[in-house]
């Protein structure tokens, strides 16, 4: 699919890019050629670091004629493999870090490519607004790659994912041709949304190079419990009164199953389960308002009721910010409390928030119907109906033994998320892990319809030609 | 670019429909084949009545195989005749009204594409639950129209357009495949997002047969008020306010310049303007809350420091449900006030929030020079920087001779708008009206990959012709 790279290119490629624009100093290289968590290791001719959009035409245009593929990589925090290259040219936008403008009265921001989501919080924060899209990588992760993998975290629920917050894109197609797209309208109606495409699109489009995004205001008040309850039904219930009684100001709503909990409270020094008993299931709720004690109102309000009518078992109300935190790292440490515990499979499945708990209901009983002693960590957004559905080796297992298990298990684990009408990737995207997996799920049309549109944009397949269809 | 309609496939496409089915009677046809407002006419060898999606995706097919071209309608509200056929089939969505369910825990509702707004938002309201997209002919409009127009409205500023309420799709794609998109998932990465490319593509890349929608909360509470200023950037400033003061709860932030507000007092009877003097400038406010009281505290809290410094010369808040809604006609008789005033240019571009006062400035100035006795009605949506910008012929002049300057008149404020970064179409698309005109302003970058796009998905080009590039 991918010629060799010929030396001709690499010297045009080095030529445009300039001093200190390139690297093929392995040592420079190493941390961008391997995935975070080790799971895939990459190679690259050319490490490309382009200061500007021109340089990344530039850079593009010349694989494009010589047919030579691109992978696109920004903090390098993905989690599905996509962003490491396997003979591509790497292109990084470590060099595309500038915030070009902030306008609070268009509540916009226009960053470039290569900054990283905390620097945008910050900005927004400074200029009295918020950015609201907020996960565990925040320092690394870079808008570009945020955009591309259509990211998700804690507080989509209320804000929606990344593709939400995009008022227009700058990107270098797979021609070479910069378009720009880079807008800060509300409403245009003007032929095809192109962003639209080049948001989720892992890099198979284009290159993103910046980004205008949508601010918000800074909430007044906020409100912070941990609730105890019987099952995953309830907490759906919850949710909606939660929403009903807020005006949808809910901003996270997060189930955790008690082995997880166990897990945490076990291995991860001061955390702590502010209820008194060990509830099968506890749900965080955090609401925010702009009415200066609306959230607590609101959190009281659907508290009081549910547990009037003993829909919830138990309830702790964070009164000061260290007791909120406390609530937080619960839930931020049930990744990190389920390593000590041996190997896991994980999965990051999505279905209609009503089905969440049928779900976690079929899945439980598959999966220990075959391997009985397993330790299942059920948490995430119930929200939005993302479950982070992550098994843990039986105490007395092996991790080899559990690791061959793996992909008999996702096959299970995923055909039940379809069955459900869910997805196999709710946030985290497709990459080269799942994008094989995927055809399984996906209809004949829209795979064809997928392929289409690529072919017509990226006729030699130069950019991310492992990722996706 | 479309071969006439042969006999056989004429046949065929009245066999697979059936009796019922299609209709050729010019008293049935007659109501479809003329926009609304008589701008443009048309003319159809069949209305085609498809009742359920496999009839729509036979049609297609049919038409795909024989190269004969489509032209998609809903309602027939249309502003920019893209849903009036030339000659084309005319596929009406009529008999596609079912609402297939509707889900309070997934918070969504899906409808086939048939179906009028109204009766979603009925629907909803039954529930307990709310569908935010409002506007003036939402007893009409159905889904499938609003969807592939993107429609807009005075919700906008909060809920975002239809784009952002659309969960899911089903279509028939222009190979008369069904495509089953219809999803409820808050959450999915598993490729590029297919509807997004219908969502607004104004019936160009299949037929939208069925969607599911957001729903949202009812909310507690909800306070509106008119405000007199002395001009737009004030406008901006206090919508920023009011934004910051309610936590992003403003529900509606429409401008109005007296122009357009002495001819609505004039023209329709039992309108009146609840301030006691006649401002240069008027916005109507709305703020909705999920805190009983807590409109009326964040309204109360922004206009009371609004007016303590001077950004606002006046308010009043509505104290009843009945001023409330004596305020909102005003706001709604916008157009209706204009039109005894003789030939009126209208436009609907939007432009950055910032830039909406310089737009009505630059705009205001370029006409006048040319035309010095133009009364122009700039009114509508500042909160989107959307601005119906609508310009009524000379007290003393006639329609004819306003007429004659509509095109020339429309490339200045267009040209205005472009150099602003704003959109020539905010919320009513491009059709068969503004499709030339937007090439003006497209760069060919966008305008190669919206054909590119375009050319993969339907070769033959059958659905829409003459509506986009």
């Amino acid at each position: 699919m991918t010629a060799p790279l010929p030396a001709d290119t690499l010297a045009r490629l080095k030529a445009v890019l300039g001093e200190g624009g390139w690297s093929q100093d392995p040592e420079r290289l190493a941390p961008k050629l391997v995935e975070q968590r080790g799971r895939w290791r990459g190679a690259t001719p050319l490490l490309a670091l382009p200061k500007s959009t021109a340089e990344v035409s530039a850079v593009v245009g010349i694989c494009a004629a010589d047919g030579v593929a691109i992978t696109p990589q920004g903090g390098n925090t993905g989690l599905v493999g996509g962003q490491v290259p396997q003979g591509e040219i790497l292109l990084s936008t470590d060099r595309m870090r500038a915030i070009r403008d902030i306008d609070v009265d268009d509540d916009a921001i226009v960053v470039e490519a290569g900054v990283p989501l905390a620097v945008v919080q910050q900005a927004a924060a400074d200029a009295g607004r918020r950015f609201p899209l907020s996960l565990a990588s925040e320092g690394t992760a870079t808008i570009g790659g945020l955009i591309s993998t259509n990211a998700g975290g804690t507080q989509v629920l209320r804000y929606g994912t990344m593709r939400s917050l995009v008022l227009g894109l700058e990107a270098v197609l797979p021609n070479g041709e910069i378009w720009n797209g880079l807008k800060r309208l509300r409403k245009d109606n003007t032929g095809y949304d192109l962003k639209q495409l080049l948001i989720g699109g892992e890099g198979t489009l284009g290159v993103i190079t910046a980004a205008s995004l949508k601010l918000f205001p800074v909430l007044a008040s906020r409100a912070v419990a941990i609730v105890g309850l019987a099952s995953p039904a309830e907490a759906v219930t919850l949710l909606g009164r939660a929403k009903a009684e807020s005006g949808g100001q809910v901003e996270a709503f997060e189930l955790m199953g008690r082995q997880g909990v166990e897990f945490t409270l076990r291995n991860i020094e001061g955390t702590r389960d502010p209820l008194d008993r060990p509830y099968p299931w506890i749900v965080l709720i955090e609401i925010a308002s702009g009415e200066p004690g609306g959230a607590e109102a609101a959190l009281e309000r659907t508290l009081t009721a549910a547990l009037e009518d003993g829909l919830i078992a138990d309830a702790a109300v964070a009164q000061t910010q260290a007791q909120a935190q406390a609530m937080w790292s619960l839930r931020e440490n049930m990744n990190f409390g389920q390593k000590p515990e041996g190997s896991s499979w994980k999965h990051d499945i999505s279905v209609p928030v009503s089905l969440t708990p049928q779900f976690i209901a079929e899945a439980d009983a598959a999966l220990l119907a075959r391997w009985p002693t397993l330790r299942i960590v059920a948490f995430g957004h119930v929200g939005d109906g993302n479950i982070h559905y992550n098994i843990t080796r039986p105490a007395d297992g092996t991790d080899a033994e559990h690791d061959a298990n793996r992909d008999a298990a996702g096959e299970i684990v995923h055909d039940i998320a379809a069955s459900l009408n869910g997805s196999i990737s709710a946030e985290h995207g497709l990459g080269v892990m799942k994008t094989e997996e995927a055809l399984r799920y996906k209809s004949d049309v829209e795979v064809a319809a997928n392929r289409a549109i690529r072919a017509a944009l990226d006729p030699k397949r130069i950019m991310n030609p492992r990722v996706l269809f």
